[in-house]
């Protein structure tokens, strides 16, 4: 985040709510009261947001639950120093309702958005967990990684300019430009602060000083986030969730919902389909730091790879058959009929799902090293007490974000890439 | 452009302008007064308008004279049966006002933008004409190369995300995502119908037939067009003019002004530069087409190459060296700190600007091939009166399309490209 300060618009009636004024606010529409059902009075309402920033409310009644996410005009983590527009309130559910239109089923259902509180009523997802305090327990998932390609594949097909008619799409990247503030949070925490001295980052000291220091002074890796940097930022390919990680996924065992769509706008596909792979291998190397005598997680973390190669395996597959069976504004069906049009297109779509793979090797490795050497961490490795342990875990982690970054195009299959982790983790361990 | 007729929508009070109403108009605002002098009655208004789309008057006066132009909410060569949006206009007036304001002295100065009128007052342009027609004639004009170097360098430089703050860019992609209609015509007939049995095309017959119905069986040509598309929707580089053949540029031996920008909108740069140096090799090619006893066109041919080479030397030094100067929010200043810092940042740059070059060949070529077998084609060859001729001049400007489009990978340099152009050409006349 840049240092400037910029004063945040609070629409007129805006209040932060608690856990006293969400049931009166909520017992006020007839739809909300009827799905909590009893008397508001008697609801329970927790705030358990555990994110970085915002408000999130669960609230049950007799007769359902809700939860309630609710805007703060700054960085929760940080504090009222470090001011966010409250808008984003606005492009989560622009996103979470056009979303979960195109992928029915894997977000939560949206109930409400009051565009003056700047707060969404959702479904609450119950006995659902964040996917990432799953894995870090060691417990599988075993829908996870079909539904997961499933989500991207057809949320980043519809809104792009193969799904979408050119017209449309153009009206939709206007509205998402305006989400400049979400957007300049990855800019900056993501593609710059990790490569450059700064007071937002940090990392397992002094163990990983050096590694840290190797990485600043990394001329092509700087070169490669740079190059990335800006094609995420012109690069207006579909509507991306722009956050997808493992935390901003809740999961059982037979069910999968995406939720926290708040960095959302046009930009590229990759970003999203790296940051779900990413953030399976930040867990991959992080289990040997949750090892116990009783579970030495090496089944775990065949099952973790075994995701990885069976979301990309899957998503490669349903986008390329939506692309198959759509067609639209780019890549006309007029210019491929036939027989042969139709082998000559299967030629074209292999082609852009193999550069699509090498930009989630790249956008997920600057997902990877952010989460070692940047602002925000992932608990797969905070959890992790002792240091010497936890830099242990992180040191392959960090080596392997690097080397995919940089030599995304030499991995030409999801399988070489899996076998580098293991490869990388051996080595440290060696 | 699709089939599809939409009603256009025209502002209360638009009515287009004649060479009667005109001059009442101007004659009402003292700021366009006093520029011409003396009485309206006096004025001498012309319309002049022999582009595609709109009305173009040329007025004088005593004290000096200025251009206007309208749009009509209808394509001016086709005629009411093919409506286009009035908003084009304020699209123009404002690409004209921003590359104007980052390129000074290359676009004409804008005195008034009407709303409701969807017309533009500019500086009349005297004595210069168009470069395509003083091209046709085997005019020199010594400054264009370096001019156009500098404009483009300029006005894509600073509207991308090397040059402008990424809030201020979004905030300006949104703009200029309701050109719609006019992007949606450069996708139709530029990247689409040349390659498909279609209405609109048409080429010089019965000469062009087996070469025309080759391009529409190359399947590789139209996985690289389509791949092309795909980028021109989706890839918000930099405000571009969209529509920069050597038709929108006005010279004279010492000043070269760039006009027209109505299909601005943020796309890939390559689409600028490639239409300049794909425009450059038709001329080339259509030369011996013009070719007299008295001069062979030889030495101007000459030149046209030579000019194609220092204009890519000159923008690719001038677009380099802004960046070098200037940074920005991608590639940030503080990851390329030092001696050794600035060195690995040239090396960045330079693999940047031979991606540009990739993408300037393959637009550029796909603007060659349009003006060969798709709805408008160029004076440089139309002028061209026995068919016969003008297809041996076409022939070979056609392969070099293909062939750039299909294989620009492999021309590392732009004399590669001239060499290509010549020997394209002597094989075509063996």
């Amino acid at each position: 985040m840049s240092a400037e300060q910029t004063a945040i618009e609070v629409p007129e009636g805006y209040r932060p709510l608690d856990v006293e004024t969400l049931a009166p606010y909520l017992g006020e529409h007839p739809a909300l009261r009827e799905r909590l059902g009893g008397d508001p009075a008697a609801w329970q309402v927790e705030e358990v947001g555990d994110g970085n920033l915002n408000l999130v409310f669960l609230v049950r009644g007799p007769a359902g639950g809700l939860c309630v996410k609710q805007a703060l005009p700054y960085v929760r983590l940080v504090g009222e120093s470090w001011p966010l527009p409250l808008d984003r309130a606005f492009f989560e559910h622009e996103a979470l309702v056009e979303h979960g239109r195109h992928a029915p089923g894997l977000t939560p259902a949206v109930y409400r958005f009051d565009p003056v509180l700047m707060l969404t009523v959702m479904e609450l997802l119950e006995p659902h967990i964040i996917m990432r305090r799953g894995m870090i327990q060691g417990i599988r998932y075993p829908r996870a990684a079909a539904d997961m390609a499933e989500y991207m594949a057809r949320t980043l097909f519809f809104t792009s300019d193969l799904g979408m008619p050119a017209a449309e799409k153009k009206a939709r990247v206007a509205v998402f430009c305006a989400n400049t503030a979400l957007c300049n949070i990855t800019e900056d925490l993501i593609f710059t602060e990790p490569y450059m001295v700064h007071d937002n980052n940090w990392w397992t000291s002094p163990q990983l000083d050096n590694a840290a220091a190797a990485v600043r002074a990394d001329a092509p890796l700087k070169r490669a986030v740079s190059r990335l940097k800006c094609r995420f930022m012109g690069s207006a390919e579909a509507l991306i969730h722009g956050d997808l990680h493992t935390g901003s996924i809740m999961v059982t065992q037979d069910d999968t919902r995406v939720i926290d769509p708040e960095f959302a706008f046009f930009g590229p596909m990759g970003f999203d389909t790296g940051a779900f792979v990413g953030n399976l291998l930040l867990n991959y190397f992080s289990q040997d730091g949750h090892a116990t005598e009783a579970d030495d997680r090496t089944a775990y973390k065949a099952w973790v790879l075994e995701t990885v190669e069976e979301f990309w395996g899957a998503f490669a597959e349903r986008y390329g058959a939506l692309w198959a069976e759509r067609g639209g504004d780019a890549y006309p069906a007029a210019l491929f009929a036939g027989a042969e049009g139709e082998a000559s297109l299967a030629q074209a779509r292999d082609a852009a799902i193999a550069d699509l793979f090498t930009d989630t090797l790249q956008f997920g490795a600057a997902k990877m090293i952010r989460r070692l050497l940047g602002i925000a961490h992932n608990i797969d490795f905070e959890w992790i007490e002792d240091p010497d342990r936890r830099a242990a875990c992180e040191r392959p982690a960090l080596l392997l974000g690097r080397e995919l970054l940089v030599n995304a195009a030499s991995y030409r299959t999801i399988q070489a890439v899996t076998d580098a982790a293991r490869d990388f983790q051996a080595r440290a361990g060696a």
